[in-house]
Order: C-alpha cells, then sequence, then structure tokens
C-alpha cells in the first residue's frame, strides 16, 4: 500500500461516516475504519489526530471559502454584505451530492454530546477567524464580531434548514432567505 | 462547622478566584480552595461538581434574569426587542460592585484553553435555552435562533466591553448602543 494512497482521505472519511451510523461513534476503532476503507490504521494517523477528527476535517476545508468571500467582496461593501457573500461562497462546498454524507454526519453529532460541543466550538472558532478578516478590511469592532457572528449564525441555521428531510433548495438561496429574514428582524420598527 | 455555612457559596466562589489568579486555574486544588475559605472540602462539594464549575455558576443564577425579561416583554413585542429587554434585566446582574470579581474571572479563563471552551459552550446553551423561550412565545423557527443568537452575541460584546480597563458606563448603556449598531449593520442599505 502506498504512501499517499489517492483518495484515503475520503475513503477514510466515507468508511467513518459508515461505521458511526451503524453501529455508533463510541464502539467504533480506528482499526475499523482504516480496514472498511482498505487502508492502514498508519495512513488513518497520517490524515487524522483520532477518529473525532475526521467528522471535523471539513473545517480546515470549508473556512477557506468563507474568508474567499470576504477577500473578494468590494472594497465598499458594509460588513453584513460581506458576511453575505462569504456564506453564498461557503455554500458552493454544500452540493447535492453531499447532502446524504452531511445529514448522516448531523445524524451522529446530534446524537454524541461530545460532538455536539465539539462542532459547537468549531463554530465559534469559525466566527473568531471571520472577524479578524473582517478586522483586517477594515471593520472597527464591535461591528466585525457583530457581523461575523451573525454570518455564521445564518451559515448554520440555513445547514440545519438545508439537511431537512424533502429539502431540495440550493445552500446558497435558503442563506440568502435567511439573510432577509435577518435584515426584517433587526429593521427599525 | 454547620451544614449550610451561610454565606459558603461565594467565599468559594471568592477564594478559588483568588487562587486561580495569583497561583494558577492549573495547580489549585479544591483542597486549597476550601482552606482559604474556611471551609471543608465536603462543603465545596456540596456546592460545586468540581473545580471548574466554580468559574461557571454564575451561569445558572444569570439565565433565570433573561428569562424573566423575555417573559415581561409586551405580547407584540418584535422578537429583537424581547431579546433587547432580556439583555437588559441581565445586565443588572453586573454591577459595579461585580466589575473587579468579573474582570478577574475573565482573565482566568482567557489564559486557559480547556476554561474558554466552557465558556463558549455555556454561551451556546444560554441562546438554545433563550432561543426556546421565544418559540414558547410562538415566534417562530428561523427568526427565534436568529434573535436568541444575536442576542447573546450583543450580550458577550457587551461584557467585553464592559469590563475593559477605564470602562464605567452601565452594563445595560453599553448593551444598549450595541444593539443599536445591530441595528444600523442590518438597516437597508
Amino acid at each position: 500500500m502506498g504512501r499517499w494512497e489517492p483518495g484515503a482521505r475520503e475513503r477514510l472519511q466515507g468508511a467513518a461516516l459508515s461505521l458511526y451510523s451503524g453501529k455508533g461513534f463510541e464502539v467504533t476503532t480506528v482499526a475499523e475504519i482504516a480496514q472498511a476503507a482498505g487502508l492502514t490504521e498508519r495512513t488513518f494517523y497520517r490524515h487524522f489526530a483520532d477518529k473525532r477528527e475526521v467528522l471535523f476535517a471539513i473545517y480546515d476545508e470549508f473556512t477557506q471559502p468563507f474568508l474567499d468571500g470576504i477577500e473578494d467582496a468590494p472594497r465598499d461593501a458594509r460588513p453584513i454584505d460581506v458576511m453575505a457573500a462569504a456564506v453564498a461562497r461557503a455554500s458552493g462546498f454544500f452540493t447535492a451530492e453531499r447532502q446524504p454524507y452531511s445529514r448522516a454526519r448531523q445524524g451522529v453529532i446530534t446524537d454524541n454530546p461530545e460532538l455536539h460541543e465539539r462542532e459547537l466550538l468549531k463554530l465559534a472558532s469559525l466566527a473568531a477567524t471571520l472577524a479578524t478578516a473582517l478586522r483586517e478590511r477594515g471593520v472597527p469592532e464591535p461591528s466585525a464580531t457583530l457581523s461575523a457572528e451573525m454570518g455564521v449564525t445564518v451559515y448554520r441555521v440555513s445547514f440545519e434548514m438545508w439537511i431537512a428531510d424533502g429539502e431540495s433548495r440550493p445552500m446558497a438561496d435558503i442563506a440568502s432567505g435567511v439573510f432577509a429574514e435577518l435584515g426584517a428582524l433587526t429593521a427599525p420598527a
């Protein structure tokens, strides 16, 4: 088995999720995940620190689209519009093909308090990263933190709507509607 | 020493914070906290599950003012105004007398990643509790979650401003300004 097995990372993620959904996260071992993916434990540990991180590695992947969305927004865009652009860009990560994986992943996380806590911490860390990116664009505090937190909240709410049974709209359309809802909520009375 | 030592809880909280600030959270033991408070370890464990919970027990105390603010808001108030009322009510917890304690506590938490994570989870749990209270008032989703998350974000940002060196405005005034900022951020362009 080669050191750089092509697609190893994705195969490990898929195998892990199948086992977590089937027999449960707690009782699944790294050895079982590696075996189900046709890889060695050694290869597993080249990609992931532990069996929990298999589920959270996606944050490494989709933080960048958020940051790209912030960077590409017009210089004079309002902070909330910059965040809307960031969420729209990140929504591209959640394709229709990814929907079954995302649903299964969320099921595993919802069933396990430790994983649920880990998810909340990853989201908080994402918001802090995006607030820093806004400050680097010159957005002052508290606007930077307020905007970043609102953006991550809209993303989270939109994601939960997107993975609901029967939902077929693209994530970007859902997020756009949730941003409109946010604007209506905070509009002057 | 009586089973229900008057003020035991507050004495333990004060003693713990002094030790955490002075010698550090990691190296402080429950025995030292109890001794510094002039109480037994047994009394400590009647009030707190462990040395970490001494710092987070305040969430049990100030979640109620948030909920009272929601309950007492006019039935026809908009969700965001209900949250503003909740944050204003909870701000009453943060009196000028409490400012030194709050500053010291935040210093300990900021210095320790595990405590910082615990704080983020407590805030996420507070937001979920407030979203439930809004739904019980008839606020639909996603408005309930969006409003609760915005309220907790405003609270958090306001708290950080309130404990800054030299800050002397009441927390309620700061929070009111941050809510206004939020409105300006999301106002139609």
